[in-house]
């Protein structure tokens, strides 16, 4: 099946999770605001019965799957990146649910004020709210995947296989270093079984061809993960 | 099957959506923090290979699952609270993590630098926070779902037949009705169905007799929905 993915064509976002998810399953799709413009994504969100909240939403045949931690719940068991059984499906949805988490407070480092106002309006507060998420919630969150990694004894998070979750942790790693390479690069040694993770993620051909080709959009200061070198000290 | 429920024992909080659930399907449940303490609870986060990061998080059988929208997602086709095809349960799950997100720009009004610091110490900024929580958020959020109610032509947000989320939307109403009282009176005009769709729920006998009962907790200012004085001028 060719998929439909509606996601902001000028940044990683939310939609980089499933992106991740659809390169290293081979999967045909279209990343349809990237080829033609947001048009069509903006009249989905207004029009028909069940309009998605936000972007992303993948087009799958007739349904329209919205929310990115669901839509990799649906993808995982039909490509192979989750388990298929019941109880292992709802652990790797689980785990990509704390990720959702993990990314609004990402997000609210640079915008504890709110996300309607300007990063430039909300500057001190975002230093502050950058403060406590190093010191509490990067060490909380972080602590337990790497705790999970370790105890599942495999290469993977879940285990011996990977999961759509392992990619989520690989752009995890990848978008702290970006955002914030000098407070990540002090932590990193907190975190080794991820840091590993991320480079074996990074290495796997189908990721690999994709991070060098022209569909990775590059990290920006629209994204979540910003760099604002007043945050980083 | 007897569920037990493990999540804080003084508040509502994100273990409420699950509660309103539980109650309203008429499940035998355990509410284990509050009829024994909270020592099981924090042991299930520690040990074992599956952990929860953090409650709500319910055993069903040998399942854990945690996460309160994927505990509902479980929950919903089993007690006649969701949809049971695939499309209409991950529609509906759609709409209850959207309602997450919500949760969390509510919990951000009186922490907007972080869930670890005292809210004494960062009132001002949670004045600013709030402000563009009412101005912005709450129209965006329960503006969609009061058009979702509109388009529905039945009596709740997804047709003629009830589902979780439907309980989920009842208690978003009545916590900006007790967190925001002034604000709320406001803003109602502008979601006549969800208040319409509160009172409905409100009204069945389970809900009620819930509601009525020693196991609903009174809101209170440690959970979710706060109510500060200074926040709703």
């Amino acid at each position: 099946m060719r998929y439909d993915l509606y996601y902001w064509p000028s940044i990683q976002g939310r939609g980089e999770y499933v992106r991740l998810a659809l390169e290293e399953a081979g999967a045909a799709y279209v990343d349809v605001a990237r080829e033609r413009g947001t048009a069509a994504m903006m009249r989905m969100m207004e029009e028909g019965a069940t309009p998605p909240f936000a972007p992303p939403f993948l087009k799958a045949g007739k349904l329209v799957i919205g929310q990115t931690a669901s839509i990799l719940f649906y993808l995982g068991p039909r490509h192979g990146l989750a388990p298929k059984t019941e109880a292992g499906r709802l652990w790797v949805h689980q785990l990509q649910l704390t990720v959702t988490d993990f990314v609004l407070e990402v997000h609210d480092t640079h915008h504890p004020l709110g996300p309607s106002l300007y990063y430039e309006n909300q500057k001190v507060e975002a230093k502050k709210r950058t403060r406590e998420f190093w010191s509490e919630r990067v060490p909380k969150f972080l602590g337990y995947f790497e705790g999970l990694k370790e105890k599942s004894g495999g290469a993977y998070v879940t285990g011996r296989k990977l999961a759509y979750i392992d990619l989520s942790l690989f752009q995890i790693v990848e978008g702290l270093r970006y955002a914030f390479p000098k407070r990540m690069k002090a932590f990193e040694k907190e975190i080794p079984e991820l840091c590993e993770l991320h480079d074996r993620i990074a290495a796997r051909p189908k990721i690999a061809a994709y991070l060098a080709s022209e569909r990775r959009i590059a990290f920006n200061e629209d994204g979540i993960f910003r760099r604002y070198k007043e945050l980083d000290d």
